[in-house]
């Protein structure tokens, strides 16, 4: 018998992380980004890479686009490829950072014609999501500033409030906005939005179809993440999560590898506000595979979040809740804990072969001979990458 | 001819800064709190003390209380003291973390008695805040908890909000209910008001009359604050400063003290967006004076402060727009920083003459030999402290 | 059949972790210290009480003992007292941080009437040990400066070599000084003993017989900790272990609550370094229990390090080896989690019960009525605390 | 009268401060890279924009090169293109961080075979250093790993070790090895060589001829870098500073730009300890100018260096010592911000003059019409950059 009980499956089985596209073609640092035989030349291998990862874990119906990165000239075929694979398009992520006109910013720049243009970015990337049926317009914002005096912090912010206000009067019926937050990176001195409070006031400011996305690597250190999430829950304006982790700064790397415990603290906070299996919150990766096979790479991290989605949901809620009530801090913090130190790896694995899936989705997609194959066949042309 | 002008004279003559009665007891960490001859034993002798900060100069015109460590039978009593020194009697603060029954939370707690009692409190803050004259009740709470899953985050923060709306319905026409925030400490692992958005988010629940104080110690590392008073000042809702600086945690210096060009930029913010001489937004040190004299830390905070705001009122805003409009990064820096690397030190001698103040305040107040009477005068008794 | 060889196991059966007597007394924070009926009025009652602990788990054979806090008139009657009890006297502290002459430093204070204080303090704590069988005079200084143009930072580095070196002389041939460092508090803008190089260069200047004390609560936020381990390991010079958590300061939780992942990162670098059952390396925790019970909560936090320690004996060392030689980054990381996902507990109940221990020894502490007797007992007297 | 002495002058006079060519080149975040007109395009054009800082300052002698970004293949007819424009080649900067061989690693590479190539890449650059008569190789090494479990730290520090002995086996007599260290960055889970401990104890094991390099930009968040300095004059290994400023990473700002306090204390401890005007500590700059002027940047930073060395000379010594002695918190403090208080600006510019210096090196360069003709002339050819 499982440890996990059939109310519990019943919640995994309704998971899905959608993934980004742009973590299947190269990414690194400032000092070198590193080329793998068999990266992606273009939006189509991203996608087919993409839907090896759903293959063998059922965990990733979806993949993100970032636009520029991902136009093609036919989306409809595009979708159609996707949708052969058994994954849909998803989220459409807006791209204001790599045009030279955006050095001073995109939204809130001084200049009204390079908002314009960064405005009309957001309207093409809507036209694309009526082309995809995407429902999620995703933005974070590159700009900001790095020396003290070289920004106009309280113009900038209006102006963005202006640019989004424009932006959301063409968000359909049944689509969103969905606005991120950035501690900092590239901007060092000041970034336009922050911080949870930034992006919630902005996206208050616009209507019932803006919200918040959280990237959980976009935060100063020490922060607790899981209280935001609980906050925003709350306020009813959390529109997705960005997962990846981190030690130091934007790491990007594979969520629940730096600190499985606060992933396990902050799904435990998801399924506490109704976050699990909500069509309102949108569970995604962001992150970056600069040294690790970029396929297991998203293959170990879709798993990591069910693993700790797992363990999360063992909790034991009355316990808990009985403990915290009387104020027996050890009490309510073991039957926290027993539920973070239980392996629940080995009820997954026969879960999953229950369904048809592998016991080890990793081992097997390793034996599948995929990565050779592409490295052979996906020769020539430019490897996908960020372009910076 | 001074290098300020009269315009900007005359800003720095509207300007007073609240001293907190609690920074003339003694304070230390959690290792010692090391005592000083001449540390008042009652508040009549702090509002003493805190007097002499404002006699030599003209900063601090108000005292804020701290209940119940300020108690006094006569209020009026202690309003009359304060008046026949010159200063009045501030903001009132709160104290809900010292009593047994808050171990575990006040306004937030499980225990339906136990917010009670906290709720109590605070009316009764309010009716000292009428006896007084106060206009603002500020209200810091310690409370959080320090282990994963010892604490309903969730629950709390309704609870929160649930106490702060019947503490709110009886603050009057011309008060203010000022709640503030705190990244960590006392409590370990969450607090109930981490930051400024989830002040904002409550106080926004509340109304009008509900704003942010926003002490300068209390973000994470990095935490770009200027920002923070940008964005509350668009919002309407920067009601207080609580001032002083850190390095590490909320470490309680003198303000100014740890990172003077921090002050600067808060100051040139809270300039650029209209916080200077506005009533709306209360000015106020919160420091603790552990290894230094405390009056005259207080008298060097008051000083930095008004340092800060001549160097801010400084800054050309003509150049500095005329930069930031056309991209011109480094233009735009060194006119803030020309604003910033000015000596104002010996315009504000001068000009502290020329109203009768002493030139060097601190100097002045160290030959006045009230220190040392003080230390003669005060024996026996017990010197107040937190009392932690 | 266990999860855990006869060779892990035996790992194990050696592992034992000093507790420190100040953990049984009243702790809190500079805002308050909370009382708790039953705690300990003086050292016998403090070791009564970290015997129970041994009782329970036999992982905590010894006593760390701090000076003066722990003073008592017979040493020999409190060691017997321990022994007795199935414990040991352990490491002594000396404390330079709660008498008024220390203010500005103790060890490197500029006056020499005050250093000489200090000094003969800690050849105190050696006649002490001479008494109670100790091994280990463990020095934290709390001494540094709270604003830039305080002290002087070379001259009080000068100094303190010198105090040290004083101090060393006297250590006899079969005891150790061991230094610990702390990044900051009480101290807010310099400590004099930082970080683990000082602390490094400070004790390779005494001799073979001074080490550096780790506690894992004393560092910058970000700080790989483990690196510090493996490095300490490698000169040589790892003395031991102050054990604890952090979310954001020297928070002084339980160990293994906040992260354990980094405790179970520790412990790995530990095996791997040979500093497992090592009597060069000592293991203590150095915790503060302020709301939570104080025996309860050292007793989880030793069951915490088995755990983690036996979790990092299940690193399958030879695929770990042969992943990192091939660059596999992936399998490497998983051989890592893999051990760190695996659930001990079972296995660890399992073999306590073979060694006559509760299978669960907080559940069989709590059941025993140990907490109840006391706080009946103890009644009258002053509860111990650090007396700050 | 100029408030700076004779002998506070002729130690400035003595100031030289070492340029990066990098610096000149394009640089940028991973997310874009900006492209601006009149980038060098080869290490001459590099040369011929640094020499015009130190024409209109006179304070960038200089010039660092990094192999291989500055191979040529005449390295006789670079240096006297230097020389010619009245600098000098300078410290030579290994890189082994661009080629895919050293993507888990260089001189601590698990492949002896690698990092015999990075030992000869090293050894190379000491042929170099031959050739333009420089003293010092830095080296900084990219090296570390990204997710717990990837690397063997303690085989790393060890190959480490090894590889670095047999470099310094052909450093020449009169030449020096420079250990830069660095908190994180490309790594994100490991560096080699974090802190300033490590680069010790480093190069402490090699010999007479090997320093520290320390970057003030590669710290942990609230690092007291001037105590770092303080310890490494201390112990005789301060060999040279990579200035720079930040916020949050290594965010290679101009130095003194984010926190000028902070410069001031740490000029202030570079006096204090000798390293003012001693061969034995390089000043060097290391930044990055992504989105302003880099030929300005440069020359703003030389400056920032100049203006905190003037404040910190200010500094009363008698005055200074006389308070820390005594106790006096406030007065000691108040001694040492009185020096950074003291405007300069004007000081320097008449010294400047007297030295037939523009009184405003900044304003006369762009008025010199520089940056225009080399934006005209420079067309065609591949901008330099950090080819990551």
């Amino acid at each position: 018998m499982s440890i996990l009980s059939p109310d519990q499956l019943a919640a995994l089985e309704g998971q899905g992380i959608e993934l980004p596209s742009w973590a299947f073609g190269n990414s690194g640092t400032r000092f070198k980004v590193f080329q793998t035989a068999g990266t992606p030349r273009d939006p189509f291998e991203k996608i087919s890479d993409a839907a090896q990862v759903n293959k063998y874990t059922a965990l990733a119906p979806s993949v993100a686009l970032h636009i520029p990165w991902d136009v093609v000239d036919d989306f409809a075929a595009l979708r159609k490829h996707a949708e052969d694979l058994g994954v849909e398009l998803g989220t459409i992520n807006s791209n204001t950072f790599q045009d030279d006109d955006y050095k001073f910013g995109a939204l809130t720049h001084e200049d009204a014609a390079v908002r314009r243009k960064a405005i009309d970015h957001h309207l093409r990337c809507i036209d694309v999501m009526d082309e995809t049926g995407s429902r999620d317009l995703k933005i974070w914002l590159a700009e900001g500033s790095n020396y003290p005096g070289q920004a106009d912090l309280r113009g900038r912010q209006d102006r963005l409030h202006d640019s989004l206000q424009e932006i959301y009067a063409r968000i359909g019926d049944h689509q969103r906005l969905v606005l991120e937050y950035k501690f900092f990176e590239p901007a060092f001195y000041h970034t336009d939005v922050p911080d949870w409070g930034t992006s919630y006031v902005q996206v208050a400011a616009l209507g019932e179809k803006a919200m918040v996305c959280l990237d959980t690597g976009h935060h100063a250190p020490g922060t607790n993440i899981e209280f935001i999430v609980m906050q925003l829950l709350r306020l009813g304006r959390l529109g997705s999560f960005d997962f990846n982790s981190r030690f130091y700064a934007d790491d990007d790397l594979i969520v629940g590898s730096a600190d499985p415990f606060q992933l396990f603290r902050i799904l435990a906070e998801v399924i506490r506000g109704g976050g699990l299996n909500n069509p309102d919150v949108a569970f995604m990766l962001d992150q970056c595979h600069n040294v690790e096979s970029k396929i297991q790479g998203q293959m170990r991290s879709v798993l990591n979040v069910q693993e700790m989605t797992a363990r999360a949901l063992l909790i034991d809620k009355d316990a808990l809740t009985a403990a915290q009530k009387s104020g027996d801090v050890l009490v309510a913090h073991e039957v926290y804990m027993d539920a973070f130190s239980t392996d629940v790896r080995p009820a997954l694995a026969e879960w999953r072969e229950s369904r048809g899936l592998p016991a080890n989705p990793l081992a097997a997609f390793r034996a599948s001979g995929y990565e050779q194959q592409v490295a052979e066949e996906r020769v020539g042309g430019v490897q996908a990458s960020w372009g910076a």
